[in-house]
Formats: C-alpha cells, sequence, structure tokens
C-alpha cells in the first residue's frame, strides 16, 4: 500500500501527546470521582430517532450501515453514532431507572463524532468529558453552582491556562425577550449567540432582518453584554427597563448560583448575558467556558440545565451537566506547543542487553525492578553500548542500566548528566519525577 | 417518549459494574506502561478499502455515511468503523513512520464494532486492549514470548479466574500440511481452527469433503490435538513421521517461545497446534487465551506475529501483537456473577445536611475531605436524618457526617456497624479499604 494520509476531522495524537490526554482524562475522572459521580459508558451508536428528536444537530450525524447488509435486511433499526453525551445518557436514564438511585449522579468519558464539513478546529471525531446530575421530577438548584465548580476544579489542576465559566440563563433572556414585545424569543437566542462570532453590528442587523425594531435590537445586544464576576448583573439587567415574570425567575436563579460561586470559588464562574448554547435543550442556567488567551476560539467546556430531556409518558428525570471539550482544549495546546509530555515513552529505565545469550538475566533484571513500579524495557538487541544509550536518548528514557558480570551487580547511568554508579536491582529508585513523563 | 429498551450486540454496563470495567483496565494499562508500552489511540474510523485489505472480516464491517449527505456529495471518502486495533494500528505505524522510534512499543485501549448478527455472547461494539511491538524490516523472536507473558501478567493481576495462553506457530501448521501433500494449507487451517466449535469428527469429515485423504485429515487431526506445557511438543510432532523445512523453522520458533515462558512464567503458556486464528495477516506465532471455567466460550485474548501486514514499497514493519478482549471477559463474569464492586458509587463520605440553610457549611466539610482525596457526596435536600441515611446505605456509601451545631465539630458514623464518634473533617480518615469500591 502506499504512505497512507491523515483524514480531515479526525485528530490522532503522537505518543507523547497521547500521554499528555491520558494524564488530562485521569485528572478529571479523579476530580469527578471526589465529588461522588460514578462512571457510565454508553455505546456509541443510538437509534437514528432519538439523535433527530432534539435541537440543531440533526445535520451533522454519521448513520450506519452494515456492508453486507441486503435490501431484504430490514432487522436493523437505523443507528447513528452519537453526537454528545447528554442525549445517550437520557435514553441510559429512561432504560435503566429501575436500577439507578436518584439523584443520580455520573461522569462519562467518551468519543463523539459530528459528519460535518472539517473547518479549522473543527473536529468529526472528539472526546468529551461529562457530569451530570438527574433526578426524578425536580433536580435542586444548588446543583447548578456545583457542576461548573466540579468541572473548574477539575481543570484548574492541569498545566493549561485558566478557564473561566460564563454562566446565564435562558429564562434570563428568553423573559427579556418577551418583556420585549419580541414574537420569537427562540430565533433572537440563535442569533445573539453569534455575537462572539460575527460581532455586535452584524447582531443588530440581523434582529432587524429578523422583524424587531430598532430599539428591540439593540436592547437584545444590551443584555448581551452585560458580564459582571457576581450577582450585581441584577442592577444592570434592571437599568434596562424590561419586566416579565419569566425574566425576574431567571434573573433570581442566575443570582442564586453567582452568589454561591463567587463566595465558594471566587473567579471561576462570571454571570455572561450573552450565552445562550445553540442545543434547545437546555431550559435554565447554560455554561460555556473560555480559556484564557483562546477565547476566541469558543467554549472548552459547556452545559446548562434540562428539565425535559429525559421524560416517558409518567417519568421525567430533569438534569444540569457540563462537558468538557477534552480533544478541543488538546488540540488548541498542541497546535500552539503550548503543552508536552517529558518524554513520550513511560520507560524509566533501559537494561543494555550486552549478548543476546544474557537477555534472561536482563529480563530478571527488568522484573525486579519493575517489582516496585518502575517501567522498565529490555534493549531489543545486543548492539554496541553506544547504540543502546542512543535507543534510551532518541526516546527520552532517562536511566540505561548496565549489567554486571556478575548477577546481580550492575552500574545504572543517568544519561542526561552521565552519571554512572553501581546499583541493586532490588533496592534501586529513581528520583520521583524521573519515574513517569510529567506535563508541561 | 417511550421506555428505551437494549439493543442487541452493544452491551452497556450498570455503574457498579462500569467501576469494575474502569479498574480492569486501569490494570491493564498499568502494566503496560511497566513494560514501557507507549499509548496510542486511533480514529474510530478508516478508508474502507484499508478494511477490506486483509482477513475475513469485510463482511462485518459498519460503514458510515453522512445523514445529510447529497449524491453529488463525493468529497468523503468511504469510511468503516474499525473491526480490530491491529489494521487501524499498522496504518498508523505508516502514516507516522517519519515521527516514530523503532522498534515501537505502544498499547492502545478502545472500542471496536462489527457488524455481524448478534449471537450470545458475540458483541457488535465491545473494547480490546492491544499490546504490539513493530519493528523496522525484522522484529525480534523473543517478542513473541515477551508480548503474552505481558498480557498474562496484566490479567493475572485481577480477580478473574486464570488465563492459560495457548500458543501456536503457522509455519508449523502450514509446513506440516505441505509436507503431507496437502494443495491448500489455508483451508486447512480454517478447518482445524473450529475444531473446539465443531468436535473431531466433523474437522476430519470437513477435510475430507475438502479434497483430503482419510490419512491426511487424521494426521492434521493429530496434529491439532498436540498440548504441551513446554518445548515438548516437537518431539510429539516428529512421531507424526511429516518433514518439511517450513515445519522445522515453525517448531524451532515455538520451542523457543515455550522455552522461555516456562522458565520465565511457568503455567502461563502452553503449546497448542489446534491454534490458527481465522484473521489471515498473522505469518509466525499465534496465541489464544484461554479463561479457566470459560473454554468453550472461545478466547478472552488473542494475537500473533504478523511479518506483512504495514508495508508500503519501500518499507516493512513487521510487528508481534496480542490483543485483550475486555469487553468479553466483563461479560463472561457479569453474567455467570462472578465480579463486581463493593459499591456502585464513588463516594466514600455523605455529608448529611442538617437544614438548608447550612449548605455552604456542609460543602465546606466535603472540601475539607476532599483535601485529602476522600470521595465526598452532600446529601442533595435537608431531608429528616433517616432518609439521608438511607440514601447512603442504598448506595453503599459506608459514611454519614453529621456536622455539629459549631462549625468544625461534628460526627462521623459507620452506617454498616452503626458506630459513631465525634470526628474533624480536617484530620479523619477512612480505613483504606472503604475509600474507594473494591473488585470481587
Amino acid at each position: 500500500m502506499t504512505r497512507p494520509t491523515p483524514l480531515s476531522g479526525f485528530p490522532e495524537w503522537l505518543p507523547g501527546q497521547q500521554i499528555v490526554e491520558q494524564r488530562f482524562v485521569e485528572r478529571l475522572r479523579s476530580v469527578f470521582e471526589l465529588h461522588g459521580f460514578a462512571p457510565v459508558e454508553t455505546r456509541a451508536v443510538e437509534p437514528l430517532d432519538q439523535l433527530l428528536r432534539k435541537g440543531e444537530t440533526s445535520k451533522e450525524v454519521y448513520v450506519l450501515r452494515r456492508l453486507q447488509a441486503t435490501p431484504e435486511d430490514t432487522s436493523d433499526e437505523q443507528l447513528g453514532l452519537h453526537f454528545d453525551l447528554t442525549v445517550p445518557f437520557a435514553r441510559y436514564v429512561l432504560e435503566h431507572a429501575g436500577k439507578l438511585q436518584f439523584p443520580f449522579r455520573r461522569y462519562q468519558i467518551q468519543k463523539v463524532w459530528r459528519g460535518e464539513s472539517p473547518q479549522a478546529g473543527r473536529y468529526r471525531e472528539f472526546r468529551q468529558a461529562d457530569i451530570d446530575i438527574v433526578d426524578r421530577d425536580e433536580v435542586g438548584l444548588h446543583y447548578d453552582y456545583e457542576l461548573p465548580l466540579v468541572a473548574a476544579e477539575a481543570l484548574a489542576g492541569l498545566p493549561i491556562p485558566p478557564v473561566v465559566i460564563h454562566t446565564s440563563n435562558r429564562k434570563l433572556a428568553q423573559g427579556f425577550y418577551r418583556g420585549l414585545g419580541v414574537e420569537d424569543p427562540a430565533a433572537v437566542l440563535r442569533i445573539v449567540d453569534k455575537l462572539d462570532k460575527i460581532g455586535p453590528d452584524k447582531v443588530v442587523a440581523a434582529l432587524v432582518a429578523e422583524g424587531l425594531s430598532d430599539g428591540q435590537a439593540k436592547a437584545c445586544l444590551s443584555l448581551a453584554e452585560v458580564v459582571t464576576p457576581d450577582a450585581s448583573f441584577v442592577e444592570r439587567v434592571a437599568a434596562l427597563g424590561v419586566s416579565d415574570p419569566l425574566l425576574d425567575e431567571g434573573l433570581a436563579e442566575l443570582a442564586t448560583v453567582l452568589s454561591a460561586a463567587s463566595e465558594l470559588a471566587p473567579g471561576l464562574l462570571v454571570a455572561d448575558l450573552s450565552i445562550a448554547r445553540g442545543l434547545d435543550y437546555y431550559t435554565g442556567t447554560v455554561y460555556e467556558g473560555k480559556m484564557r488567551g483562546f477565547e476566541k476560539s469558543g467554549a472548552v467546556c459547556a452545559g446548562g440545565r434540562y428539565d425535559n430531556l429525559a421524560s416517558t409518558g409518567t417519568d421525567r428525570f430533569p438534569g444540569v451537566g457540563i462537558s468538557i471539550g477534552v480533544s478541543r482544549i488538546l488540540g488548541l495546546l498542541f497546535g500552539s506547543g503550548a503543552l508536552s509530555a517529558s518524554r513520550p515513552v513511560p520507560t524509566c529505565v533501559l537494561v543494555a542487553l550486552p549478548d543476546e545469550a544474557r537477555r534472561r538475566e536482563c529480563d530478571r533484571i527488568a522484573v525486579a525492578l519493575r517489582a516496585r513500579g518502575i517501567p522498565v524495557e529490555v534493549a531489543p538487541t545486543a548492539a554496541k553500548y553506544g547504540k543502546q544509550i542512543r535507543y534510551a536518548d532518541r526516546r527520552g528514557i532517562p536511566f540505561v542500566w548496565f549489567p554486571g558480570e556478575e548477577a546481580g551487580a550492575g552500574e545504572v547511568k543517568d544519561i542526561r548528566s552521565g552519571d554512572q554508579a553501581p546499583a541493586d536491582p532490588a533496592t534501586w529508585v529513581p528520583p520521583a519525577e524521573d519515574l513517569h513523563p510529567t506535563l508541561g
């Protein structure tokens, strides 16, 4: 075969980058578990009608067909790859409700797929890390600040630029538009959602084209321009002189969220009334996290409250969730050279091989070192020692172990400093910072 | 919507089972890294022509199409979901060869998909954990025993029945058939591969139907019945009186593998000359791991040496690999009730909420406990304490924390024993065995 070429929109990392992603995911997982979130994985596919039930992403679905399926073969439902982890989770909750305890806290870290035309930064396959809490009938408002704070805590422990979670409330915006006398609040939301991309002038123009008066359009823009680090947005909105009961409800909910967040973790959340979120299943609080220095690249985490996503005729499971765009964050930071691992292999020690006949002895040195948690490889061939040291050097392996003439004896060399000293495989330990690759 | 129902062939675990899978994967990952394998993930899709290039699984591929693709939309190559991790890895090696160091050791733990008719135990979506070593032009024979021993070591640390890796060599069987005067050794391999499923009589009948004489068919069966814990299979084969240079090469290679394995880790590998492996990219050593008590359920890990899978006109990267069927092992053990987690949530402590107004205080207790790595939730509502204790009990959360009247004071109750004692959130630690869910 000829040398294969990359597929646009399907990112693949080199091993050093994969080590970074692995550490990244471990950090998220560990913080999620510290907060009592249990792991869930859903299958990659959902029936197509489920995927098309909500939101505006229907055009982005990949549909599956069995290569050998015949026209008469109608046994398969139409299946599509999931495009997020919220819709599958809602289905999972309904399917397994009888075996779950509510409120149910879960995290889910998986790939999702969107069959869109790839552009810069737009992936067709990417990893998300979601946390959600769902409950029967009603889910407490305190989760509206708990969830983004857990996500922010998880991200804050990583060597990445700070992420601030911009927060708003659907009711606030919808009530405001209704109070203004706008006919189709959803259409306005969709236009205002583009503020970051198209700028204020084009937003006003699009709103006027939608049928709003100049005054209405400018009021919508003024609302979207309110950004405060605490609950002071309430006065800013009051000054705009619009009143509506849904607006009041949204203001009160968002004030509760911002007050708690600014007390518990100052600076991680801001109220930003431009935030709308495209998917239409959100019904209250909504989030978009932006990473410092990459604000123009869009949200690195996002979510909100959905009161109606998971329901049958008899059961309803409202929820609050937030999703971290793992691949998006990594793609941005790898792209700008801002994040890497100290070496592209886990190996800490290469055991040099003096002679192919002595491989078993070298294997035993490796076993002794591994028994104390030290990642070790034995050299692939009994090449000249210089070549074996280059093998380690090219991979960033910090130590080379030279077996002695007698079993048990030996020396270990730090190939960065050149220091070499006698060592016993049963007791030697590397400096803690060299044991595993580190991120930076 | 109505209550959703499961999709046949797409297993989904409950959270307690997902915790088991998570631990399982962490164990594999940690052993793989101890042996210097670096992580790789490939995209879920490959160009269809790549997937159909080798082997007999072409009929099992899921092909993708964008839902909104138009007939004129020919920009997309035909893409299919990968059905294993070896074919994508071979493509990855060729694509990124210039940026990798050889020999290249990688592990890869991902879902794969096969669009087959689901039967008992046959999954359409499942997780595999693969390790492979590839090198330029040639890859050392010592990897043929290193790889299965790493897989066996990883599995041996899990609370599952022992896995024995049955090992053979394609050259041995093919040389034997050629020495017998059989015309199509590949066809014979495919029939003998079914020995476990259809039994010796049907194998002989199928071989005769293929054109073999009765004597040839019985000799093929005799070869397949050779199983030894060490290199003594060599004499057993010699006694069958067939000679061929390729047979001798296969015998020598397999003897090297078995001698080393029986010295380094007695009992983990056996020579089993019935092993053939269906996929036709293997060229030498082949493996099939069987789990005690589940031998009839087929291989729980499998692999082999492939000298020709990854090559362009100018470059060739032979390799050796083995793949652990994570979903298959879990499915078998969950199905027989033989493996579970001690609780279905990570939470070790539930902080009881005396009054909604005191939530912030309870949040701070949780923060203090989490700072020392203890997984904690705060109760969802200020229900009566009896109800809050039931919340913990239903989830298997071992401890409930009752905030005192004064900030900082409080008591912690082990709800299994009923023991309750004053405790300080800044210093209290649970018994080590209660900190995280355990497997059993």
